[in-house]
């Protein structure tokens, strides 16, 4: 029964059904007695907002999470991320292979081999190898920055819990903190800086990369060349790119301003820090109010654009970045086909990132359109805002808390979309391959 | 050995050439003594800044026009609007058609019929037919005007001087105005608000549809019912659903703004008057800074959007938007083919349209985020001022003549680029169809 209920359904529709029901149950969860330190009250569009950012992993919050939750609490609150970070995470990556199925075999079997599947039966492996690694990483990230947190406080127990918390934290990319005020207490400790943006990239990288990574290392002993993927190339070569040049923007843009006082090796750190961050990671161990303008439309560019696809992060995905990047780039020159890393990119991919684009700018447009209607804020406090949700970032100028109902409203969805992706959410909003029952002439117009 | 050369550039580079001779011949005439009115010095800066906005009819002034320039000077003025405005116009146009040629001959056989271009030796009597019916509609309007302003004007010399002013001023889409404060001194005035539309819209919305609608009424003893061409029929519609759409969206924004103690005629010809001028026109009837920041965004991108291809407009055209948002209807229903009125959008249409859009876009945000840079303004300020920079629009929130000099520089290039259209500019900058003399295996990658 139960089974056939889910076999009716589409992949696409699993998703958005688990989204639901994850956020139904953290809903309950994190309201319980039990999960909330004596005192605390809160309003029902809060609980919502807040199950909603943790299974989304985003991490923007009304609240302080440490303030609001007792240990119970914070312990409920990382399962909830689990569910949100890997569920969703391998439901993506499943929903993907499962929509490879309808290509064709020659398609299949290419895609097959480049995500090293030989067998379909091998998705179930898939699928338990997510959460195998991803609590691998988990639990190291915990023990390493538990043992080091011992540095910080007197009791193991309180510096385990901070550990445990904050990896949790960074390798499902949540960005949630119970100190109060993100990393800001670690600003000058690099070493916990380099373990989390460790943890964070892990998390955001995207799962297939992963696991061509482990794969890599563990056929190094075959005679042939192993092969990455493509996507595996691109998801991570843009990554990389816009990490750097993040760092290297918010530097040149703060170097009179937020660095003017800073030594070198502290400017370093935090613009690398914050830059990895708005991949999807959310944490900063600066208050970002203190940037100037530029630099506060930079990131919020930075976290439209979001992390890999089949990750822990959100926004239009580093992917249709790249394809949007070399669509125009390719157009420009004169050339129709993409060519990069020696293969070359499928029609039908460029359509999904113009779709992709197109539709994540038109929702973040409407979206900041009707909160400079509802909010009493600046443009851009809600253009970061925005992104930063969008993207299942976290980051935010403070202004979570001032949000207006409808507010709350519009931010939950960007994030509930942006985490679910745009692609999934357009599957679920009844999209199917028609054929064509008539056809008419071709006619060209004139464009641009 | 004339010939010659101009055989040698391609269309695109034509238009570049044109443009580059039109600003230097400008910037001489309008500093000329005897266009200046006594006493009056300015930067070369600034000359350059009022020789390419008039030749982008743009509008976007630094000085004031009627303070500025004597009445010779106010007459070369106009003189430099016609190159601007026919002038591109005719290039864009010619060029189109140009381009067509190269593909194939069934369909220029098609897109000739559209066009009602039996030979093409009939493409001479085009560009000339564009010169002559321009020149018509400019001088009905200055006589419609000019008797009407001998109400406001004792000398009919004067009255007809803003007559045929305003009259070019409109039909080339300009937007300058001599009475130093655009058309508020006619706010209550509808008559001439009319007119006013009327002559923007005939300029604005592209001469193909110009041509068709003579087509349309001399034909119509045909036996047969006469077609329009696509273009023309998704440029026409996009062009009156945008103003309609805008009209409505201001009314409701305002309602309790700028329209509160306002009655209802007046708040439906601000409504509409303003909403017209976003396509390209860039007059206003009030002070556009009493707005609040959600119908000043909503302006922006309403300017941003432009007018129709082939015209004295700018920005990313009414078709551009108009694929891209059928793109992503038909994208989210499982379409792959866009159909509309019984025609289907070529491919290399949809390509185009993408580029545009997203060079647009790119070109936009890259703007506005240097001038958040160098301008001390609000983001709100310069966000309006590039759209309406880019769409040759020419409305402003007052801020042009407190630019930085880079910020005019910026300015400058994007009322270039947006009034050539970005198709065009692409080709200049070394755009050409390159046979692929390599091929790669094609690779599907996760995309959103
Ligand atoms: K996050
Ligand atoms: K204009």
């Amino acid at each position: 029964m139960k089974t056939r209920l889910l076999n009716k359904l589409s992949p696409a529709q699993l998703i958005i059904v688990y989204y639901v029901v994850s956020v139904t149950i953290s809903t309950i969860l994190l309201n319980l007695p039990v999960s909330l330190k004596p005192g605390v009250e809160w309003e029902f569009i809060d609980i919502l907002f807040m199950a909603v950012s943790a299974v989304s992993v985003t991490g923007l919050s009304v609240v302080d999470v440490g303030q609001t939750f007792s240990t119970t609490g914070l312990f409920l609150l990382m399962f909830v991320l689990q569910f949100g970070g890997i569920g969703i995470m391998s439901l993506g990556t499943f929903f993907w292979l499962i929509l490879g199925r309808k290509i064709g075999l020659k398609e299949r079997q290419l895609i097959m081999t480049d995500q090293n599947q030989t067998k379909l039966s091998g998705l179930v492996k898939l699928l338990i190898q997510i959460v195998q690694i991803i609590l691998f990483i988990e639990i190291a990230g915990a023990i390493i920055l538990g043992l080091y947190f011992l540095n910080y406080f007197p009791d193991w127990k309180e510096a385990f819990l901070h550990g445990l918390f904050l990896s949790v934290s960074a390798t499902t990319n949540a960005g949630f903190d119970i100190s109060g005020s993100s990393m800001i207490p670690y600003a000058k400790d690099y070493f916990i800086q380099i373990i989390t943006i460790i943890l964070i990239t892990l998390g955001a990288i995207g799962f297939p990369v992963l696991i061509e990574v482990k794969e890599y290392f563990s056929r190094n002993h075959y005679p042939y060349k192993y092969r990455f993927s493509l996507f595996t190339k691109i998801t991570s070569f843009t990554f990389g790119a816009l990490i750097v040049v993040g760092t290297v923007l918010i530097f040149l843009l703060e170097r009179n301003g937020f660095f003017t006082d800073k030594t070198w090796t502290e400017t370093f750190f935090y613009s690398l820090f914050i830059s990895s961050n708005t991949r999807s990671g959310g944490l900063t161990t600066m208050d970002v109010n203190q940037f100037s303008e530029p630099t506060t439309l930079l990131l919020s560019f930075l976290m439209f654009i979001g992390a890999s696809p089949s990750s822990v992060g959100g926004g239009i995905r580093t992917t249709t970045f790249a394809i949007m990047f070399l669509f125009v780039i390719n157009f420009a020159t004169g050339n129709r086909a993409i060519k990069v890393f020696k293969r070359e990119i499928c029609e039908e991919d460029i359509y999904k990132a113009v779709a992709v684009m197109t539709m994540g700018l038109t929702m973040c447009f409407l979206s900041i359109f009707i909160m400079t209607i509802t909010e009493s804020l600046t443009i851009s406090e809600i253009i970061f805002e925005v992104c930063s949700a969008f993207g299942s970032v976290g980051l935010s100028l403070g202004i979570t808390a001032k949000l207006s109902f409808t507010g709350k409203i519009v931010v939950m969805i960007l994030m509930f979309i942006g985490r679910v992706g745009i692609i999934s959410f357009l599957f679920i909003i009844g999209r199917q391959e028609k054929t064509g029952h008539y056809q008419y002439p071709k006619e060209k117009i004139i464009i641009g």
